[in-house]
């Protein structure tokens, strides 16, 4: 689906403003320090687009933001998402494979707007999201009982959260929401009772841990993968807490009982290998959320690269 | 098979005279104090019966006690278990579904010997026993090489192992017994020579850790609830050593290569699914045993309560 | 394919010349005090031969030894292997199962060469080699890009790589070559650009983590012993790496995302289950590496002892 599959849009967002703990935003800088995007260009092959430098979109953050309708910061949430929304738009229009470094999973409002736009224009055809999280993040502002952002992109990206004022969220156009019939989650560990009534309600494909205990990884990802189907663009939304703390402590609401590191490289490469992956988030790696003097930042850092260099084509053999 | 399905009567027992390490008689009240009885309560919508107070059965105890048939504490461990059976068997006549706290496992005679009873009484039905451990705990006191009686509790409770002694299990009457074709064991991989002959020479249906990594511990569940099938009343025995050492370090007999935590709640979750469970005892959590400054007892009893609640119908999704 | 299975070939070979990091000598002393050939003799029956002195080889070894086509101390690992060869073929031709605990993985040129030829005087068959490893220790000379031989075995056991020399590796006649059809990779994940390039063009037999994360560790030994086939004996080559490093971290080359030790333990176990099972290596255990104070060593130790004792027939039930 790409006219540029060895081209590769590279976005570094540096924004946490979804959710309350510093650091998030220091992760772009920390996995292209560790070497990610060099070897995605030397060991990879690819051709980068868009600079290293890191985002910070501190003129689109407002002095005063008060909570709308619980949400907080909502304001910049949705000023930083729409902007993003406008860099990955650009990047998938000229059919380039997009990669976009987090920052916390707001940011995916932005990220998914702009590629299912970018499909739509460029192919005429509906985009599918998989959602690799410990979360369903498909809170609307109303059963949310945090008010962070980070919990609700799924549900502003499928249009079950609306919202009028064009400087929240108001700009999400039709053209940019996903349908919930496209939407896999993998992974699911931590989920509100409100949201597992909506995934019920809608009939969202889910996989939770339970289910990959019962089938195993490999089995899970050949039922995932036949409900997109392989006539269908693919944007992959990795939240780095969908790994298990063992392998990825560094991340704001980390969760046991979650993916290995092998589940979740295989999951990257499965993605791969369908050859219809348009775009990839990696989210919520936070290196500054570690016990002292240990090397949980690095550890997770190292394992976002990994899953990042799986998802663009590294292979074992 | 319950007549109260919403109603759990709960048996806290604080008793480690199976075996020789104290500190398993700590188990119930770290597990309480973790907060697992309100969380049963308030977010599973269990009504409680049975209060909070740890049993000491320090009236049970006798002064002098000396090694009958090579097993230490008999006359101890037979009263405690006597007046446990007596305890879970009021909760279950009752219809009721119940929770025993241990304590070490020599107190799965007296709980499933509680529940054999009342299930035959109230349903004239046999009863299967899921047993999950790294151990098969089925020595008679004559093949135990250490003379603890925890771990001789299946053969008691399958009349593998027979006294007269009305003071020494004379008490196990054939109302109380479970037959060796409807005990499941699921995770062993520390069993005696002796256990192994007793195992083959019976046909007992016994998933290995072997096992669980030829088939997957989807494909074993499957195969052990086929094998007791869905006509029969559940009694499931979840020996915290099953688990992994690395989930679960603060137990007395740690046995590498052990079930991960979520494999231990994949199994309860099943058994759950079945809705044919009776009872459940989770046993051998000690958290006096762990590395000083270490997370491991806080580690064990989260894993403990997690097992629980999975088993009384906590679902991911 | 023994006419003494009951009978054990020792080979213990305290050699680190095949690569860079001195500590790997001292694996066999390490294995051995840690109880591993009194558990072979008392539990598991085996008449132990050969004595549990370690070969350190030092009369084999040169005073001056120059690379040669790039490979490091080339006469010193020659020698010290053919040596091992006749080692391990004296065994091998008695009819007895074979164990030789390394020592870095050059040693399996003269173990690999040592069963081969026996096998094929004493039944006229062709052997097989399973070769559980992180790494495809495929390299020839040419191809590796750090001249150390450890990564060259496979190369020069099935005649990928020659030499003339007689001095360096010209002592392997075609009665030692293994078949590159009958060798089979598990556990693969860190294999050069040039190694994957001559397992594709030969076809080559390979599991790989994702293989095994794909279809399961019991999937994927069925499809291994089948590719195999019932009627062809078996060398079993273990490097400890191919284990995770959580599992067995104190190895020359660790890399993340390997066999747990269940999983490693499960692959032993399949072997032993077949009866065709010839010969055992156990290799690149590193007992001097591992951060101070750390447990690290002993847990690969042990380890290691856990996988030789599955081979050999230990079973949980
Ligand atoms: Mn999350
Ligand atoms: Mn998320
Ligand atoms: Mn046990
Ligand atoms: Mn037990
Ligand atoms: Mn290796
Ligand atoms: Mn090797």
């Amino acid at each position: 689906f790409l006219s540029h599959p060895e081209e590769l849009g590279v976005v570094a967002v540096g924004f946490s403003g979804g959710q309350c703990k510093p650091g998030v935003d220091a992760a772009p800088s920390a996995l292209i320090a560790s070497g990610l995007l060099t070897q995605l260009r030397d060991e990879l092959g690819y051709t980068l687009h868009g600079d290293e430098t890191v985002h910070l979109y501190r003129d689109l953050v407002p002095a005063h933001d008060p909570p709308h309708r619980g949400m907080k910061n909502p304001r910049a949430v949705s000023a930083v998402t729409r902007r993003i929304a406008d860099q990955v738009h650009a990047h998938a229009a000229a059919g380039r494979l997009v990669l976009t470094l987090g920052g916390d999973h707001s940011i995916a409002i932005g990220t998914v707007a702009g590629t299912t736009r970018a499909v739509r224009e460029r192919l005429g055809r509906e985009m599918a999201l998989i959602w690799v999280d410990a979360h369903a993040d498909i809170n609307t502002p109303e059963t949310s009982g945090s008010g962070n952002v980070h919990g609700m992109p799924v549900a502003f990206l499928t249009g079950l959260a609306k919202e009028e004022r064009e400087d929240v969220f108001g700009w999400l156009g039709k053209e940019s929401l996903v349908s919930l019939r496209k939407v896999v989650y993998i992974g699911l560990r931590d989920v509100d009772a409100g949201e597992k009534r909506i995934l019920r309600e809608n009939g969202v494909k889910a996989f939770s841990m339970f289910d990959i205990d019962r089938h195993g990884i490999g089995r899970v990802m050949e039922m995932a993968l036949a409900h997109i189907g392989s006539d269908t663009p693919i944007h992959l939304s990795f939240d780095v807490d969908a790994l298990d703390p063992m392998w990825a402590p560094s991340t704001g609401t980390p969760v046991r009982g979650g993916l290995t590191l092998r589940e979740g490289d295989y999951i990257c490469e499965c993605v791969h290998e369908t050859g219809s992956l348009v775009a990839i988030d990696l989210v919520e790696v936070n290196p500054t959320l570690a016990p002292a003097n240990d090397t949980g930042a690095h550890e997770t850092v190292r394992a976002g690269c990994s899953l990042v260099r799986c998802a663009l084509g590294e292979s074992l053999l």
